[in-house]
């Protein structure tokens, strides 16, 4: 469908798509999560040719696609998200009586989002930005990711179907494709009142700046990538130097290092143990049986970045394996904090299984990489009980660095939940108030509107006084699921 | 102070800040309206002075200013609009164990902050934008107003007086003055983290042009004015003619019309009450006393915009008179419907004792007209109980166009509490998913941040199990008051 036509239809649509209920927007997420598992085999099947991940890999995508398709039905329907909040009239307030002020957040109007190539499904056509907006009462129009053109049309099917069954008009979602001009101008279409993207630096740093380039400019929301810093204390990496290094490597090497949220920097200290915790980092990485990229154009950015950086200054390649045109080969490299600070090219994302170690000598430097980040969506921090007070430390400096600090575990694995923020400040996204994973994305497509001194009739339902679906609602500045009694 | 050594000293000074407790913040903002108050009438005179605004209106206006603060005082100390959110482990869940999420909102950084010279005290250095972001944590470099020097430099000195009481840093709050170029440069650097602006259209839209092409964009909060368009009904006109005149003119006339929010657009119907109407509103703007305008710019500006428009075609003047180097002489005009629709110059915002009347014909007109504004702080809606399905069809257009939307009584008038917004639809503001006034306001200099697997001497208080302040959290989906049990 041409983009004009898109988003002509978004905007009627729209119309009728924001008086819906929550019950109504509601069903139809249930429904698309229908419609998708009715697909079956063929689905995975079509993902697994276009994208070259393996089938258990898609059949895990699928079911957290759903899952987060009926975790926004849910959160719609118990409808609190809207933050109402009433200030009743005080007629009888000095020197001037105070009206009626009832707010709460409404959707912002047509969505465009565009779909990830690692994702091809929870971060695609019925993900992650499209079940959200959908979820929050705005219209959507997809734009296909030359990825997985076939993958994309079938799951296109499920939603057309899904708002056929739910007595939806069709222009609530539509299905757009073409290059990157058809990208352009649908982010510069007067019609488009948000953008939701998740990809390169490049192509998201682009949308946004035509996106502010506007005369009427709109929120951007891309998720860019990151390079997911990891720090080791040197009493942890002492106590437990080789399952550290299969931890890690494991997170480097998970589906082909093609996570957003993957450890490109690995900081160690520079002790004792760091000779074994390399040497088990590399036996790692090189007995890693390489599985093939996304597609050539991933494969090849990956041996290029790879290749420019190995040929810094002051950089050791340690595992270095020869390239590819399809098959994402695990690679490692060392260098020290000092020359991690001098050269900025080393904070950029080498999407693929590669991980550079940097090396710290104390806590000075270390504290002193900590403070030079740039944003990231994660940064991890493995230490002991004993090192609380540099743990402490670096809390402070990297809670400002990132939207998730781990102190255990991974950053791969991003759980769909209410406390998960997959955001951070730029360049991990564009808009650090926001999230991409998790209940709070729902907000990222609404904005508040107060009614002053309305007739009941009047508002929408979670502003009356009955409170009919009780929501818990901010009344006189005190939360409550109570009615206002008339 | 020069701008970039203020900005250095904010940074340094939201180390220690960020990591008051919620009972410092709200005592330094308590102590900052005692210090104002404590400034007695110098303040009032000297405001008075600077902005030829009327001593009665200044001591509203220092009410206003230091109700707000202590507003954001209760705000941060009752504690709950961090938004925690907490996900318990769920070490059994299959296939993977899901680890402990807790989330909650973080302070951005140092925000710089422009003040409006229309409110010297409620929107300038200790005004909103300062007190919500000092609230959320932030440090802030004030960029004085020319309007208002004296003004702004005795509420800078009342700040310093409670920071040093409170044995905050200074850093915390700096004054810096200097012309646009100072500005521009204050925009431009690295440490700042977000701006606030309450001007005009081309003062803000420059800074949020600027704040775009950073190497790192930051957030940009600019309320720059709007037309407030009101809409009488044809029932209500007929019932109360010369009442509504009355109570629009009033409106109009407020302040010498040097409110964001006066209606600068009021749509009658073209019926046999528009004539009595008309005259009832000439009566008003010809008699009203012209009032000192805040500076002679003002006045300028407002002569000219007038000029302008009154030349406009189609646009008949009602109400002209000789224009004057400071007064701020009432003014009116009447066009209608289809002449305002051909013409996006009569949607121009004219800051000043005016108003333009465009008559409709009929329903379809009106919603015409509803559905071409641009983005507006305000929308108001005059109708009877008889007029229920057109004021339906009427805030369905409307609510998607403004931040606020009345049903009866007058747009200026700006409450400070928990259910206002003052913010709007693109080019009301430059982010219309904020407020710029009431409790909300907090929550622009703030980003979620996500703790996973922390020990608990490593979380922030508000994300510790025993919730010893007491706030409201999301625990598994639940909004409780409730501890976790250890």
């Amino acid at each position: 469908m041409p983009y004009n036509e898109a988003l002509k239809k978004a905007t009627q649509a729209f119309e009728v798509y924001k008086k819906t209920t929550s019950s109504q927007r509601a069903l139809l997420l249930r429904t698309i999560a229908e419609e998708i598992e009715a697909l079956g085999d063929e689905l995975l099947e079509t993902a697994s040719r276009e994208s070259n991940l393996p089938l258990a890999r898609l059949t895990g995508e699928r079911g957290r696609t759903c899952n987060q398709l009926r975790l926004f039905a849910d959160v719609v329907e118990e409808g609190s998200w809207v933050e109402a909040t009433i200030d009743t009239a005080l007629p009888g307030r000095q020197p001037l009586p105070r009206p009626d002020m009832r707010r709460m957040l409404v959707p912002l109007g047509p969505v465009v989002v565009f779909g990830a190539s690692n994702f091809p499904l929870a971060f695609s056509t019925a993900g992650g930005d499209s079940a959200s907006a959908l979820a929050s009462g705005c219209t959507v129009v997809y734009k296909e990711h030359p990825g997985h053109p076939k993958t994309s049309q079938l799951v296109y099917k499920a939603i057309s179907n899904a708002l056929q069954k739910c007595g939806l008009p069709e222009g609530v979602f539509q299905h757009v494709s073409g290059g990157v001009e058809v990208g352009q101008e649908l982010v510069k279409h007067p019609a488009t009142k948000a953008v939701a993207f998740t990809g390169s630096y490049k192509g998201g740093k682009a949308i946004f700046d035509l996106a502010m380039q506007r005369e009427v400019p709109v929120p951007v929301y891309a998720e860019m990538g990151s390079t997911n810093p990891l720090f080791i204390l040197p009493e942890k990496l002492k106590e437990d130097t080789a399952q550290l290094a299969r931890q890690a490597a494991a997170s480097v090497l998970l589906g082909s290092g093609q996570f957003c949220t993957c450890p490109g920097l690995l900081f160690v200290p520079d002790s004792d143990v760091t000779t074994p915790f390399m040497e088990a980092l590399e036996e790692e990485l090189s007995k890693a049986t390489p599985a093939k990229m996304l597609h050539e154009g991933i494969a090849g950015n990956y041996y290029t970045g790879l290749g420019k950086l190995l040929k810094e200054q002051g950089v050791q390649a340690i595992v270095q394996q020869e390239t590819d045109v399809l098959e994402g080969r695990a690679a490692l490299a060392r260098t020290d904090v000092q020359q991690w600070l001098q050269n900025p090219a080393l904070q950029e994302e080498i999407f693929g299984p590669f991980t550079l170690v940097v090396t710290y000598k104390n806590t000075d430097e270390l504290l002193a990489a900590a403070n030079a980040l740039q944003g990231q969506l994660t940064c991890t921090l493995w230490g002991t009980n004993q090192e609380e007070q540099l743990q402490q430390n670096l809390t402070d400096v990297l809670r400002d660095k990132c939207g998730r600090l781990l102190f255990a575990g991974v950053p791969t694995g991003v759980e769909v939940s209410h406390a998960m923020t997959h955001g951070g400040p730029f360049p991990a996204t564009t808009d650090s108030r926001s999230t991409s994973v998790g209940v709070y994305a729902i907000k990222r497509f609404a904005r508040p509107v107060t009614f002053q001194s309305a007739p009941q009739a009047l508002l929408p339902q979670e502003l009356q006084n009955g409170n009919s679906t009780g929501i818990w609602r901010t009344i006189n500045g005190k939360l409550t699921q109570s009615s206002i009694n008339e």
